[in-house]
């Protein structure tokens, strides 16, 4: 019998014990079961804080969202010319990105049929879509090479930036050694990571 | 009742039938009954080609990973200065991604604790290890910035290149209108995909 602790959880806490179980286990792979199990509480309780493991989606879903959303209205990414709007979009993604983990993840992952999951996918792309307007914007205004199409840059942008959600390891930020693939840890704070990102997408790895 | 025809599967026609049952329902999700279904031939016939569906993930896996690793003894990967190699590496890799598009995105899926799982997650990794490797030599000599460390460049650089196997689809090649994420269409063949991620990766997408 799994030991049952006194619910204590917040909402925030709880959120965080579900979204770590649908990461591991797939949304669709996820029971109400699994969830009690895992935040060590009844099923019962868990329906004190919602309505069930849909509203914990969106909760979880919306976080990553606000993060993201946000950053498209900080002044940096309002103000001045398009590539360095995009540029520090493309930094700040990667932040939040990292420091939302488990909650981008999750986006990320998602595909499905329920209403949350159609929903969660709309607003990704919409996302995406603001992000392609400002490399077209940067591209019109001569700051990004004409031989890429906009549309295959922003997926090549969007392709770096969420891979790193497959790799990024928060207790080997500091980057030691073996990892699981790709040549070793050495993933950097999330501000080194972002910096690398933008380096690497705008200016490229050669030495010019 | 299924329509059953007559068995007139060749090796690689039945494993073209399977690779896209994986990749659709997973593989720990797809059993020989699946798979017979999407075939239309009894599970009998299949067991008369294949030992299991185990087999056919080997198969499917060795295929991608034949491709991958023949990229790697090109005479272009193999003589001149490292980054040139690299550049030659980080090309092929995106076509043959794209030409093996349903092999390679089985590759890229893989995780579990079968021992052809185990196995494919070795070799994955022993194909990310060399790119590293030519990664770590561009830089020694000198022709790959300083500012970021070798082993986040290349998880970037895979970061691109393995996105394309969530958004290519052969049939768009051309670039027409809205798909399902990242602002569009466009994406191009293998060799305009190809060009991109190297253009993207080693010069940047900013004019200079």
């Amino acid at each position: 019998m799994p030991t049952v602790k006194r619910d204590t959880y917040t909402p925030d806490s709880l959120l965080s014990v579900a979204v770590r179980v649908f990461n591991e286990r797939g949304y669709d792979g996820t029971s109400m079961e699994h969830l009690s199990q895992a935040a060590g509480i009844s099923k019962s309780s868990i329906y004190h804080h919602v309505r069930g493991k849909e509203e914990l989606l969106r909760r979880g879903i919306s976080r990553a969202l606000d993060g993201l959303f946000g950053v498209l209205e900080e002044p940096s990414a309002l103000e001045g010319r398009a590539v360095e709007r995009l540029e520090h979009v493309t930094r700040r993604t990667v932040e939040v990105l990292i420091t939302e983990l488990p909650y981008v993840t999750l986006l990320l992952r998602v595909r499905g049929n329920t209403g949350t999951e159609v929903w969660a996918m709309g607003r990704r792309r919409e996302f995406d879509q603001r992000v392609a307007e400002l490399v077209k914007e940067a591209a019109a205004e001569g700051d990004l090479r004409g031989d890429i199409d906009a549309r295959l840059a922003t997926r090549l942008l969007f392709g770096m930036i969420n891979s790193i959600a497959e790799w990024y390891r928060p207790d080997r930020a500091s980057g030691d050694g073996a990892q699981a693939s790709g040549g070793g840890a050495g993933t950097g704070t999330s501000a080194e990571v972002a910096e690398a990102v933008v380096r690497t997408a705008f200016a490229g790895l050669r030495t010019h």
